[in-house]
């Protein structure tokens, strides 16, 4: 099993947002992009993988959806298919624990103070080791959307191991994609 | 530079399609990702990149709609901002050389046949060449939307080199996000 974890910094809490304006609902774009980096083959998801988004915008701070490969049922690869997933789970009443809001889709109050404490996530860093070298790839890895952490956020993940992807900085989906296929390699006895 | 080709075997070829339904415009929205996918730096383009995409459905295949990362300006990561980019190309007359549309952005009457003419492209096959073990990373790829290369496509790639990224059957934008990490690390000395 591996987990992502996304954080969007100002992506909207609540479904009151235009699935033609994506960028627009605090960059709900970006995330949409992660669910699909993150879950999608050719013709075929990654049933061993859950994305997890943790939305703190507007109006209704901190949310997290999740998306559950194992469960998943109607996603397509399109950014809208998983906006319409993201603003149907924000759409419906949620407590502290997770509700499912479609097949697959959970949705909860709360935020990364809790994902943290409930698991382990590596971060990413241009400094970090490089995930080809690594011994063990993590089976979490917790990324930000198009803005840096804060500094609350950093001092959450003061102690988190740190990894590098290769020398370029990716959009948070690209960087999802790549460890997936360092994963893809080691599962199969590819190097 | 390098090139990424992708062909669309029921694009839209004329600009008459719906933003907010870039599936129904013969997966476009496929097409889109992997514009972004080859274009897209964290806070930057790639601007040693070109992503050329074949365009092959009703009602005026072949065209070709060119992205050139030198030149490109407004465009955002998000799929519609790709979409709009080509819709635009394909809504202006277009003849036998490349027309500029918008900055970066250029379309002509053509198809593959053309451009495997005018260049060399490597293609994907899970059964090619591992890319991490290839001596040299090729200039341009070929690659095919959710759908195989035709039998006619296939015979005019009988004789390219061919790749694979690993050992998971990847969606396109996937593949060029693992491609591109290659040539960043081969590039800046990390391997």
């Amino acid at each position: 099993m591996t987990v992502f974890a996304i954080v969007g910094h100002r992506a909207r809490t609540d479904g009151e947002f235009s699935l033609n304006d994506l960028p627009g609902a605090g960059r709900m774009d970006v995330l949409c992009r992660c669910v699909n980096a993150s879950l999608f083959l050719s013709h075929d998801l990654r049933r061993d993988v859950e994305c997890g988004l943790v939305l703190l915008g507007e109006p209704k701070p901190p949310k997290t959806v999740l998306f559950k490969g194992s469960e998943i049922r109607s996603l397509s690869p399109d950014e809208r298919s998983a906006g319409a997933l993201i603003k149907k789970a924000l759409s419906i009443p949620c407590g502290s624990e997770f509700r499912e809001a479609a097949p697959g889709v959970f949705v909860r109050n709360g935020g990364l103070e809790r994902l943290l404490a409930e698991q382990a996530f590596a971060v990413l860093d241009e400094k970090g080791t490089d995930i080809r070298t690594a011994k063990e790839v993590p089976g979490a890895f917790l990324l930000s959307d198009h803005q840096n952490f804060t500094e609350e956020e950093e001092a959450l993940i003061r102690d988190a191991p740190r990894y590098s992807v290769g020398p370029a900085c990716l959009h948070a989906d690209h960087t999802i994609t790549v460890i997936s296929n360092e994963i893809d390699r080691r599962t199969n006895g590819w190097r």
